[in-house]
């Protein structure tokens, strides 16, 4: 984990149908992988609901405690997208349309109504810069230090390695692993004594179930990569010490 | 939305493994929907490191903010479960072994060796209430207003059931759905226009694409059955006015 503030994100989640169970965020997972290869750590996520007073407060108070900080969700066309006019709000910015954005979608609806809803997805805080979206038509955008992204997770795939010139890199972290074929609870000593000789390794350990018995994947990660397989080689033999017994 | 504390919730998920984007959190989606059930909103998810400093202060917060916290994740035997002994610094209380739990697990372990980590699956705040775990051997417990559950999906579905009567239920969320064969951007105006007339009921519009072509998923939400259904009929009716266009 990191301590200061550098290298450190936060990844703020808006949306209702993650809070009532409907849909299962799968953002997250895929922007923490991503920053991980890119030496920047998610220090927190947090799902909030699509009300204004919420976003604003929750972002005002991320966007000064990480490096980083990436929303999803909420700058589609309808009534309950207001994320950009939040971030907005929270930034003190006037929200209206940008105009490298509206054209943009001006051209994308030229064959279709180019409606109010679709307009609305060109309004942004002033002084936004664009995140393109080659395949869909909206454009997303960032501010500052607040990267503001779909909820729709193939165009959060599409959209996020265009940040990778803008971004800060950190030490990309090594995370390597290895699945023993027994409990948790037996080999949790041991692993523990690994744990106090390498106090800059991030050790973690994964029961599951599975027919035929119990495993845990033990994972350890760091960005010192020789150190990392060290710690892994004292891991395996650990586990074979278990095995055999 | 619920505005008062009462019927009120938040989701506190513990562990590195889900910020690094190793596990998709499934924990969220199970507990919210569960909780929409006996008509408790879950206001926000946060997700946190295993870090006492972090996971004290973090469900501090949130105990004083909401009727109730359900935290997963951290209360196995290995050096990274920190979760019971840092919930028991949250609340300024002894942290040692649980006598109930202990026999539990005494039991359970009495043909293999109950040894320090299994024993540590006994230690909980002092005056924690056990929260019974018939497949799996540890307990997990709550403590005033903080519910602490496992992170594996399959224990958390396995112990929820046991706080129907615990929990102080609201009024049951209904929750309705259409399914609309139109991008949302060409329904965004009628939607809003349902949406001003029905400011109870929280409409969502969750646009989806697949092979051959893109949907809309409208859900619509409120604890007024007729008027939700009420909703319904105008959505339904505002579909088939652009389907026929």
């Amino acid at each position: 984990m990191n301590f200061s503030k550098e290298f450190t994100s936060a990844i703020l989640i808006i949306g209702n149908e993650i809070l009532s169970g409907r849909t299962v965020d799968k953002n997250t997972s895929f922007i923490a992988k991503w920053l991980g290869e890119l030496g920047i750590s998610v220090e927190e996520v947090r799902v909030i609901p699509d009300k204004e007073s919420v976003i604003i407060n929750t972002l005002n108070e991320l966007r000064k405690k990480y490096q980083y900080v990436f929303t999803t969700g909420g700058i589609g066309p309808t009534h309950d997208d207001i994320t950009s006019e939040s971030v907005a709000k929270a930034f003190e910015k006037k929200y209206d349309y940008n105009k490298e954005a509206y054209a943009i979608l001006e051209k994308y609806y030229a064959n279709s109504d180019f409606n109010e809803g679709r307009k609305k997805m060109a309004k942004m805080p002033e002084g936004a810069n664009l995140i393109y979206n080659e395949q869909g038509s909206a454009p997303a955008f960032y501010i500052e230090n607040v990267f503001v992204l779909p909820g729709i997770p193939a165009y959060v795939e599409l959209m996020l390695p265009q940040l990778k010139k803008i971004l800060v890199s950190g030490k990309k972290i090594i995370s390597v692993s290895c699945d023993a074929k027994l409990r948790e609870s037996s080999i949790a000593l041991d692993l523990s004594n690994i744990q106090d000789r390498y106090p800059d390794i991030d050790i973690g350990s994964y029961p599951y179930s599975q027919e035929g018995g119990f495993g845990t994947v033990l994972v350890m990660r760091a960005v010192d990569e020789a150190k990392v397989l060290r710690c892994k080689e004292e891991v395996e033999e650990m586990i074979r010490k278990h095995t055999s017994n």
